[in-house]
């Protein structure tokens, strides 16, 4: 996947010319409502269970696993106790829970034996069971590699973007690293593209345009990459007050994509900084220094410092 | 994977231009008979269990697990009840029914031991039923995982295509969106090819001609994304009136694909639109609107809906 | 991926210019021989055991667990098994059975509790049984969804490469389908290598030059594919004879690359025509047909279907 | 991922061109120091745990199994062993070991029997030790699936790049070939970067610059290549002596990529060559040699073998 911002359109369309919020949220997913035609059939199940939180899968996981059993402790118990033998309980609810503990044995093909199904109609709901317990938790296989092998690209953005000097005039610039150290990320790629508004005819107009980066691709992703889009002649904001950015309520649109070297797979990260997080007049504050032994270091706390100037 | 339809062959070739049905079907599977070489090397088992209904699919697992049940109890059975100690059943019947069910418990690894394989010949089966049901598990377990992880692209299209007023002049028009909402497609790319007849020398030929798109590469997919084809003359429906397009019996072939950013992997689409999909003179009812807080939204519902123009 | 034959080298370098054996075998494998550093570091087990054949896969599968559980049994045997409570046998030999069986029950968790593990000694060795059998099936698990969903592009190709007649003068073709009916190959591209010896100052050099194919990217596969490379003044093959062909031991090779839109993965094949696969003077039969409906139909039993022509 | 070295940064950027260690280690790592902003979150576990050693790997699941036994033992323990039916010991230690080995038979879903969970307390830990136990496992699936099926490009690298003569002046070279004998890369790549330091205005900076190869694609890789950058008046290294060299501190950075035609999956690989490893003045021995059935045959072994040659 190559990412040619010059050649492509956002996708935004014009339609969202006038929305005033910002439109990529800072998590990277996209700020626009829609209107499901049904609650169901948008929703990808397998999607949904595999980047919730590991706290509400594990939930749902249980939620399952007790559920299940109660059903099956259900038939269990509905279909007569006495099949199930072994059973020592004399109360109706110590016979349900016996039920249910046997049906947890059978889920999860522990199968102890203290308590056997006996005669026909308990022999075939444990089958039943036992099968339906394989497959549940096959599934559940297959959604933990999901969610651990699922490659994410986390990475690492600087709180604010600015607007530096640079040579004889300005740059806009902001900073990022790979945030995970036991994965390389190689081969990266990052477009930006500025949403600005512009009086058109007395409607404001949200245009979006394509900004060129000094670099913007490197073949090794080991450093914090200072992101940099020279404010010459040919970009949209060469001379642009801090005041008509403001008003203009600018937006910075980031796509970035990489390779993942341990897993081969390609990651990709959004992002956005809005007029808010831009700051007019500032340069970064370096993350590297240089130890007794001649080796860099760079220290990630730093990459949101800088150090205000002005022009 | 890039979709440069402009340098490429669509695929379909000569020989299939004098058929008369739709060349892609309305789920994206091709409408051309095959005669295979064998029934069984042509298809891929794989394949086949990954792509059929989830209820097909059950059916299958369940069938499996009864038949493969049904032979092992068989061997218990034929080889003597007396292997299978703690069967207490008295008829012949009763006593096949309890190695059934012996059966499912040492295949799905339960084992409740009240009926244990006593001797060497039914502990010999039992250690290879419990491999069998291992490796059994196992596939079901892959098969599973490939059935959740398959990428699709759900994408949807508005039923009909159009011929919109553009401009001076006209457009080929049609709508699609990202049928799923909790999962984003990047990098989305659309092509179209037409297929028509024509009349060359008195025969009637089928021509395949990628049509431009005013916008063919979209880096993000969060909205409603009109594929526009301007009719200037350079199209090859410049100056084809309602009539001749249904002459020539046009079909639109469109490929899309992108990439899902929750898998990192690229997804694809097909579909088409026959001239009887198609509506010569309409201009689609925006499916956008904006609340007071000033945000977009788009309503998926409208995706379809179109009024009718006269040129 | 894609593949532009002619920027690349082919990677079978100068050296091999003098071997007389054809350098792709049919099945797709290079014919070239290699003296390894170490038997072993230069063997990937993983690669190996997916790309066995199944009745291999099952043999070693089988033989593992066998391995394993009469390693196991030893370990109960040796260690006493007055330590295997519910052992019911009285012969040496006998006993060892019993445990062989115990430890296949333990090993598959299947776990029927006739007998069990009495002591800490044989607890012990149960317990790490036990871990170590939920391994291997996971391994088991892993290696069987490796093998089933391995991307494999089965194409079909006819059996000999022509000389075909072609408009004024003569073309080099083959053809190909995909082999699997139930999932698509979409964006197949195609790239042919001719090898041929030439006598360069008394000495016979293996020369490599890539052919031109008239259509060498193909957006849909669901037709055969007849790939043509016209035999024009700039082609290698220009004014050469039938019998300059042979002397000139030609190997034509191939390389497809597509995109299998059920698993969204590249697939890739090999493949090689020799001289003395290679009919000089041949058209191709048609596979097509089309029925009273109108609809199109091939025949893939006619995929090497030619007749001779005579120039 | 295509890997157009001309028209990317390398990615190490400016601050590193003072470090006089080498930037790129043997095996592929950076040298390049990070101070992390939490220990924790720049971990990724699942990239830990699939690229440790398989002895580090076993030790850490048969780590957890113990340690879960334990925890899960002790629960039995404190909430009283008459909870578990079956448990004959009579001493407070073995009654806890009987508990621990109960534990494990739950866990693993063994479920022998012997011992079984009497009462609600010990039933419902049980219960929940059969669902974490499953979990457990099924954890270890994905990652066993993870580690085998992770793409590996095990190249094999020449230990030393060597100066060698060239047609009528100088080359660089090193030679590499694919170590694994089953499972064969096509469509590799390769760039080389080289770094060393200048002298500019009496301040030691490192340049890098990308080396123009004279072959950096192959179709096919089944043969040792020897990478060929010929040292002409655009190279960067023309008219440089061993000495000047040796004060550059030159490191050659090669980065790689090809596709694996097992697993169709991209795979990369990287590289570094120091100025001690480079050898000025020498020429390839060859690893080919043909046998009397004239079928070439290449010897791994020599892959590093050069002969000394003064210019």
């Amino acid at each position: 996947m190559t990412n040619k911002a010059e050649n492509k359109e956002l996708g935004f369309g014009t339609k969202t010319s006038t929305q005033k919020k910002r439109l990529i949220n800072k998590n990277g997913s996209f700020n626009i409502n829609r209107i499901e035609i049904s609650r169901w059939s948008s929703l990808s199940v397998y999607h949904a269970l595999v980047k919730m939180s590991w706290r509400k899968f594990n939930f749902f996981v249980f939620l399952y696993f007790v559920i299940i059993n109660l059903f099956f402790a259900s038939l269990y118990y509905l279909t007569g106790t006495e099949g199930l033998k072994g059973i020592e309980a004399t109360t109706e609810s110590d016979k349900f829970l016996e039920a249910f503990f046997f049906s947890t044995q059978t889920f999860s093909t522990v199968g102890f034996g203290r308590i056997s199904p006996f005669g026909h109609i308990s022999s075939t709901i444990a089958a039943i069971e036992s099968i339906v317990g394989l497959l549940g938790f096959a599934l559940a296989t297959g959604l933990l590699y999901g969610r651990f092998s699922r490659p994410i690209a986390r990475i690492l953005f600087s709180k604010n973007a600015i607007i530096a000097p640079f040579k004889e005039g300005k740059a806009f610039q902001f900073r990022l690293a790979n945030k995970i150290r036991n994965s390389q990320i190689t081969d990266m790629s990052c477009s930006v593209t500025l949403a600005k508004f512009e009086n058109e005819k007395g409607t404001l107009i949200r245009r979006f345009i394509p900004l060129d980066l000094e670099i913007k691709n490197i073949i090794f992703f080991p450093m914090t990459w200072t992101v940099n889009h020279i404010i010459d002649e040919n970009s949209p904001l060469f001379g642009m007050t801090e005041n008509e950015l403001k008003d203009a309520e600018v937006e910075f649109m980031i796509s970035l994509n990489g390779f993942d070297d341990t897993f081969s797979q390609t990651v990709t990260s959004r992002h956005s900084f809005t007029h808010e997080e831009l700051v007019y007049g500032a340069k970064w504050i370096s993350v590297f220094s240089q130890n007794e032994n001649g080796q860099t270091s760079q220290d990630l706390n730093k990459i949101s410092e800088f150090e205000k100037v002005s022009f």
